[in-house]
């Protein structure tokens, strides 16, 4: 009934939107384009809710509000327990939710966001992100290839799961959340409840081929051998997921006094990092009593995120690397002072434009991991929850570091004011934050 | 005798220095300046550290070195206890050590940091920063009314302090580590000793007066007046020491369960808030118990700083208007992308020069404070005592945050590592990293 419901009410907004705006001109221009983004995000985050409301569940507006937008933004906090006995109808949607939302960004990343110039996503501008008539049939053989490629590696997530124990009920929900980067689990224990290092093993191989440029796949696809692996984010993004694991566990073996099995300790090392990075959300232990290196390393991996065209978050990869580029150019202007120098990333040169709007974006995210830290800890909120909620929210992961939204808890016990603020906090990450503050700028509407 | 070991050392020292380096040609090009600057500060502070190593108070290399290294660049964290009843000639050392570190970093900011172009400092470049032989005499002139205003200050915040009922002693160490934002003082509880509102406000002038930017002092003392209150800088630093003691006081009394006086309690808001923005360090009492929003706004508030030109650590102030400039440029050029826009930063045009060695710094300095944390957390420090003692290093706030380097603790109980590895934050803090890793950098050397 409650689907039934939900969608009865989604298809008569739909059918309004179709009457109220039939036969008007459609006007591509930027300003347009930010507010449809970002309106549609919101309201899909918000419909996305209807079910969890109006099932039988006892699940409150604010509850049902922070799944739905949890979900729809693939960022898998979750504020529901008991997911082991919870209706299967309703578990199967948190995982629809995710699934949609993860090819909802890879369309975005890909239609968009270089169009609107938004935090140096220009970088990833290729003539088919030009919206002119003759672009747009490439970019429909684009779009099909995204969404091949991404139908083709949730069925092999979920008929790998299968083949390795999972139930397909499981397996099914498992392999559209980590395709997703979602993290949404079917169990309060989320990948500990199958205590199986190969399931840890196949869930870190298909975090990461959900965080990693999709459009690379297609073209391999389509015949372009070596893109992949030629990619400078994608050879760092596979570089730090080799090291920091195994550097972590070799000092986890070190320092541990109870007996440390060194296999099982790296593959849920490997695991939990890899969660972490690809703004998944899974975690298959407590990985925040793993003493402080531990901490102090999720924590800033929270913010790393994957590659830019995946299904992640984050501040992602290529920003680094830029701001990597700048930093050394700054210094080799201050030994040179009248050298001229080139900045490549990828083959293509870098424009001042391009390391400006990263900039832009560095910057306003920070300011809002500020105000939101603020803002939870004006709710009494402590310093680990308030600093880690906001940053998972922004960046996307699901949980966050300490005893209450940790690993090892959830997001049920924040008053629920702190509910609506790391729903916005999510949705304003996914939109990569600066679209949302042009549109709820003053100039934007002023001219 | 520890005192007169510690000058025979530092004479034999500069004697032989001068005879090795007499009749060498004077080179002031920027890579030899470089040089100069950093080695000077290491030398000076591990010099510094002599009569602490010498004394007859069973203070190791270690211990030595850290608060020697905290004295000169008026960092103010301490690994000494037992202040109270601690030789004086030795408490006089450390106040004298952050007075001489506090003019010393003004005129670094003068004579060497514009020059060198480090950090976005260039926007404060002078004709007298030019170095050329035009510009000696009127830097003389400039160095000499530092100098004067920064005794004025000293000898009126002595004064202040001993009329408030301060024994001349506490006075005089009190005056001179207020001035020069430092923060040492001669008891355990800090400036809780007095248990004085009174001094609690004058603390808080002083400091403030001790982080604004000094050659405006003396351009107001030239005649100029009414530069102080035009400065960009100053009303924001102003704005901020004004509007989130109120604000922090007002929630500290709405959430307040037991009685709170806000009378009292502003006062202590501001001398502590003023503390950490300042980076002098004091605390009247352990404000990390205030409450999560209140450690939250302490943590963030260590990353602000005073103003340029001053005694101050942190980023400081302007690094966050230039970047609050580049982002408001940057919406203005999404929303209007054939605009022509100018940048300016109290009346002056920025150049691309200023914000790219700006965004260098910024993000150098997050990186350092990312590597400073591993590190700490590595030796097994708790996440809130490693992040918080990166911080407080790199900008030389003092005290960190949580039950053992916060305001009611010390420095004292960390491993001889964590000292190390502090004592090479507050140096680099000190010389705004940006320098320091010029010369680690092996391009440095190669040319």
């Amino acid at each position: 009934m409650a689907f039934a419901e939900s969608a009865a009410i989604v298809f008569a907004i739909g059918l309004l939107g179709i009457v109220a705006t039939y036969r008007q001109p459609r006007d591509l221009k930027p300003r347009f384009m930010f507010v449809l983004t970002v309106s549609s995000w919101f309201i899909i985050a918000v419909l996305s809710s209807l079910p969890f409301y109006l099932s039988d569940n006892g699940i409150s507006i604010t509850d049902a509000l922070f799944e739905g937008t949890s979900g729809i933004t693939t960022t898998g906090a979750t504020v529901l327990t008991g997911l082991d006995t919870m209706d299967r109808d309703l578990l199967l949607w948190r995982s629809i939710l995710q699934w949609i939302g993860g090819i909802g960004i890879i369309g975005m990343f890909v239609a968009v966001l270089p169009f609107l110039r938004v935090g140096g996503m220009r970088l990833f501008a290729t003539e088919s992100s030009e919206w002119t008539d003759k672009a747009l049939p490439r970019m429909k053989t684009l779009s099909r290839g995204l969404l091949l490629v991404y139908v083709i590696f949730s069925v092999l997530a979920v008929t790998t799961y299968w083949l390795s124990g999972m139930t397909l009920f499981d397996a099914f929900n498992h392999g559209l959340t980590s395709i997703a980067t979602g993290g949404f689990s079917t169990s309060d224990s989320s990948m500990g409840k199958f205590d199986s290092d190969l399931i840890l093993l196949q869930g870190a191989l298909f975090m990461m081929i959900g965080s990693m440029p999709f459009f690379l796949f297609v073209r391999e696809m389509h015949g372009q051998r070596g893109v992949l692996w030629r990619d400078q984010q994608v050879r760092l993004f596979l570089t730090i997921l080799l090291v920091v694991p195994a550097l972590l566990t070799l000092h986890r073996w070190h320092v541990s006094v109870e007996e440390f099995d060194p296999i099982h300790g790296y593959v849920a090392t490997l695991f939990n990092v890899t969660s972490v990075v690809t703004t998944t959300g899974y975690a298959s232990e407590d990985y925040s009593a793993w003493g402080p290196l531990a901490f102090v390393l999720f924590f800033f991996l929270m913010f790393v995120g994957g590659c830019s065209g995946s299904t992640a978050g984050g501040m992602k990869i290529f920003r680094f690397q830029l701001s990597l580029i700048v930093l050394r150019e700054q210094l080799m202007r201050l030994l040179h002072p009248r050298a001229v120098l080139t900045r490549n990333y990828n083959g293509r040169a870098v424009s001042d434009e391009i390391i400006s709007s990263m900039i832009a974006y560095s910057f306003i995210f920070l300011l809002c991991l500020l105000l939101l830290t603020v803002a939870l800890a004006a709710l009494q909120l402590d310093f680990i929850t308030s600093i880690s909620g906001a940053l998972t929210a922004l960046t996307n992961v699901g949980p966050g570091l300490g005893a209450i939204i940790g690993p090892a808890g959830t997001f049920t016990s924040l008053p629920d004011a702190a509910k609506w603020i790391l729903s916005v906090g999510m949705l304003m990450g996914r939109l990569e934050i600066l679209s949302v503050v042009i549109v709820l700028s003053p100039a934007f509407w002023r001219s």
